[in-house]
């Protein structure tokens, strides 16, 4: 598909499935599941079960790194092997919020896209230009750029300014890609600050972390973020991987991913998309 | 020692080794000499030679995290065995950059200082307290912030409002360890910016990198930060790693090394330090 975006890829993506769930893979390992066993080994049984067991209610899944680096080289031997088992119809997302200097974050941008496969990549912007060019070169990879976090502390720096922080990266790095493959983080804890990222960006995909146990909620988010292609990734992390604490939990995973697509559902069916 | 900190071993490392000298462990593929090998065999050997031929005129070494990921797995195997390789009196800069929020934050920092065993880490203030206490309570470590840094791109958003971005990142992070374990990279590159860090930050060690091949030198960069502590680790990575294309890298290295020192304990001893 010569003429495939990774954005036209996406929208596509939603429409078959009549979902924007994205599930996060943060494996705390004192929340693992015995079940699953132990050590590095049950971290990957554990990744790969949730992975198989919500896979028909996801458009991407989206790996945090220091979950995986926490086991040092064997942890990214195991998310190597995740990756590589991944259903072909679902974005992957590696949560590296990697920012540094352009010669070096294009080792990073090979790191990802190349040598991991993922689909995407989370990038810090606090660098400046320098350090997102080297990743939104890659044109059919997503380069996805923190705005506004959905952590407590956000406030520290991402609203210094006037504009605020936040406001100021979504504007000025709009120049730096297209929305067919820059994407925005932008928290589901603060509607009010998505509401008004979407004035700055109209076209753009967001990402949204912070529904379910951080407090932020499917339909807020959905009113506050749509835009004509969806625009709309919504990422559960916990509310998924820890549903049940016994062996039942790549069930109870199941059970907790078709509930938020079953609400996303009804609103693309609402949005007549 | 257990009145020892970080910076009390530091400083007695500075005072010992007549050096405040850090070289950066950047292994571009492109420009490993052909005599070290080829791939992650051949990067890991360039490495160790470069640190065994700098060691005595070195206090701190800084492997840049995305030189090793772009080989995977292998990459973060090799980091291992040349951090674990390295000297006991050289402190061990795991220049990774990292910022999340504070549950993931905790894996990265125990990734670094537990897993991968270094002693400092680089990280991202963007995400504000939350992505950086996790790292400094680990008080027998160093957590090294990113405050204003040496690429030209650094003026996009770390001079955004008044007062700009990076000082705000300088006055507040104070509170968030103390200059026992918080170090700040202020890049040499603007040395009128890192006179004005100084001021802000009178008692915390600043790494520099910029010197060399990027336009900083070090008597601007001596002059600017000095402070009673010396207060800087220096970083050269280029201008050492890549003295010879030949068969004789590590004693180019190692001459290229020699020669920082040299200009060091110049300074310490126009210091009376």
């Amino acid at each position: 598909m010569p003429d495939s975006t990774p954005k036209s890829r996406l929208v596509s993506a939603i429409r078959t499935k009549r979902s924007y769930l994205c599930v996060g893979l943060d494996p705390v390992p004192e929340r693992i599941p015995a079940a699953a066993g132990t050590g590095v080994e049950g971290m990957e049984r554990f990744c790969r079960d949730i992975v198989a067991s919500t896979a028909d209610h996801a458009v991407a899944f989206k790996p945090n790194l220091a979950f995986f680096e926490q086991y040092g080289s064997a942890g990214w031997a195991a998310l190597e092997r995740i990756v590589n088992a991944m259903p072909a119809d679902c974005l992957v997302i590696a949560d590296a919020k990697r920012g540094d200097i352009g010669s070096t974050a294009t080792r990073y941008a090979e790191a990802f896209f190349n040598g991991l496969g993922a689909g995407a990549v989370t990038v810090a912007p606090y660098m400046g230009a320098d350090s997102v060019l080297p990743f939104t070169a890659f044109t059919d990879h997503w380069t996805v750029l923190l705005a506004l976090t959905s952590n407590p502390s956000a406030a520290d720096f991402e609203y210094h300014g006037e504009p605020p922080l936040h406001e100021v990266v979504v504007e000025r790095s709009q120049a730096w890609g297209s929305d067919a493959n820059l994407m925005y983080v932008v928290g589901a804890t603060r509607p009010g600050g998505l509401a008004r990222v979407r004035d700055l960006a109209p076209d753009h995909f967001f990402l949204v972390p912070g529904v379910g146990a951080q407090g932020g909620n499917l339909e807020d988010v959905s009113a506050a973020g749509w835009n004509a292609d969806c625009g709309l990734l919504v990422n559960s992390s916990r509310g998924i991987l820890y549903a049940s604490p016994g062996a039942d939990y790549a069930e109870a995973a199941r059970l907790a991913a078709a509930s938020l697509h079953q609400g996303m559902r009804r609103i693309l069916d609402e949005k007549n998309f």
